[in-house]
């Protein structure tokens, strides 16, 4: 119970406070992915969310946002649910006087700025508000407390890298790479299977939590059918961050052994994998799956507006966990070769394409 | 709801992290209280808490602690709450597979230190964890939600000074005076007006967030009955730093003004106070109301040492406010002449009195 179930090193958390690479300042990736499935998420209230049988047994709406960061997205996406959450209440009951109440738990890892997330609540919220620090990897709260379930790109984030591609007498070694882009089918298929077990655990927590009729709402990068991973925007901005710590290593600012020591703790599935894991686990009904383009902002619409902002999104969510490995001399160089190699290679960062996946679950 | 409810400057926090003036390093007085008190915590426990009523609605028992800080003293404190229903419920139940989950809140104003509270969790802990940012002058809980509440030594702690006793034109102006201490009896009854007001606030909402059944367990500081306020340890606190005040006002290093226009946001009642509060509401059954001693450890048995640890708990406690009147740059010398002055008069020093009321309420 508790953080003793939690595995996953801290590191991962995104930048805190409000400075220059802050996620707060960086997170406008996470951000088109809020708008754009706005309307979505609002459908799937209407639709399958029936609150007689949740408000049966309770008088407060619980939801959690989990791998919250620090805001402002996940307040934004809080109040579409609640709003959503709302009309279907007078479209199902008419009785304004017996209003439900709110409680939202933010939750992100033990590392996740709480203190920033917290001063920027909005002060009018219509909500009780809490924050739960610890790994989704694991049980975070009691049994059948949860109502609605919400996660912006969280879970391709594994609770760790997989062990065996650290060993140099394996064929699974992953020897030059930091990721399984281009990699043998040992080296995809360690992460696949890591991937397999974090989200049994992960579906199996959230079973315990989650009230029978509640909703869990997730979307999260997904490997689009026919393309090679290596060809979509997500491996395109890993082959370029491995291509930047080679350069570094070719000038013996790091070492080999460093990058061959260091993996991301990322997978992204297909939606083949994501349906086969959820009815393995069995406890939730399928309501929608589906492949959906995470959107793009109109102001970032050239390319090298795009690229320069991806830099930064990249560094908000990754800084803490390069500096740990790598230090922290080369991290300014890193992130400015990143950046130059964005500007060579434009086509790459337009992520147009049906890019992630959109996930409702109903608990049985 | 939420923060629009709360009124309570963020500046009472305590001091965060865990440098050489943090909470987390100077609360032993606190924690002194949480030792002392927690075989009276047991006993209320055993004797008036009633596991079958709360659980006959609920698996989970929630446990709140208002005005948690940073630890390690919440910690401690919760886990012997904890512990102690544990054994209530054997004692009631004889039924270990049916053991109910516990889920925690640490409350604490929005400018806490959550990110040392979360990393300084016990990594075995057997509850559920959450921080809940927001003053207990206000809502912070849905309705009928909350089985166990617990605060220590927070309660005296006003959502702020009383505003009348700023006015230079009337007649309760505090000149010359941070506090109640030795003044008119028009600041004397404004300080008690605000507290009266802040605690029927307080009543109010516990009411509502708690179930029928629940237990509140509140401990802070009080006046012993028959013992002016000005002697009694915490006055005798508030009168030195006051005293030190004035000897910088004395070398212009502050003006007077800056004197005058500060007051602490702090009251301490007596237990008739306290007993007519709680029976005015009229929503709590009174278990327990009685003056304790707060306990001294006995490695400070002697004033010099128990002197300079006290200076560090204060500072702990006030630095916050007193830079965010007084500039920083006051600050070191302020903390020297009051350590000083500790020194000059050992008689305040050891709180060997009952100063601490120790009330225990069961929501009808």
């Amino acid at each position: 119970m508790g953080a003793s179930a939690t595995t996953t090193p801290e590191l991962y958390a995104m930048n805190g406070g409000d400075g220059r690479f802050s996620y707060a300042k960086n997170s406008f990736l996470q951000g088109h992915s809020v708008n754009a499935s706005k309307g979505k998420i609002g459908e799937a209230i209407a639709e399958k969310l029936d609150l007689k049988i949740l408000l049966s047994t309770s008088k407060t709406i619980r939801i959690v946002d989990a791998g919250c960061s620090v805001g402002p997205n996940t307040f934004l996406a809080i109040q579409n649910i609640i709003e959503s959450i709302e009309r279907k209440y007078q479209a199902q009951y008419l009785n304004i006087n017996e209003k439900p109440e709110f409680q939202v738990f933010f939750n992100d890892l033990t590392s996740n700025d709480f203190n920033t997330l917290f001063s920027s609540l909005p002060p009018n919220r219509q909500y009780f508000a809490a924050g739960v620090p610890g790994s989704f990897h694991g049980r975070l709260f009691p049994e059948g407390s949860i109502h609605f379930f919400y996660s912006s790109i969280a879970l391709h984030i594994l609770s760790k890298a997989p062990e065996e591609i650290l060993d140099k007498n394996s064929p699974s070694w992953n020897k030059g790479r930091i990721h399984y882009i281009n990699a043998p089918d040992e080296v995809v298929n360690a992460y696949a299977t890591q991937y397999a077990k974090g989200i049994e655990i992960f579906l199996d927590a959230r079973a315990k939590e989650m009230v029978s009729g509640g909703m869990a709402v997730m979307i999260f990068p997904a490997n689009p059918t026919g393309i090679p991973y290596s060809q979509t925007f997500t491996g395109a901005m890993f082959e370029l961050l491995k291509s930047s710590l080679l350069d570094l290593v070719k000038e013996v600012k790091i070492s080999e052994a460093q990058v061959d020591s260091f993996n991301l703790p990322m997978y992204v599935p297909s939606l083949e994998e994501m349906m086969e894991l959820v009815q393995k686990n069995g406890c939730f009904d399928i309501e929608k799956m589906e492949l959906t383009s995470p959107g793009v902002h109109a102001s970032m619409s050239n390319a090298s507006s795009m690229g320069k902002a991806i830099v930064m999104h990249v560094r908000a969510g990754m800084e803490r966990m390069l500096i740990q490995h790598f230090g922290s001399e080369i991290i300014d160089e890193l992130f400015n070769r990143y950046a130059k190699k964005f500007e060579e290679f434009p086509h790459h960062v337009l992520p147009s394409k049906k890019v992630q996946l959109f996930v409702v679950l109903k608990r049985k």
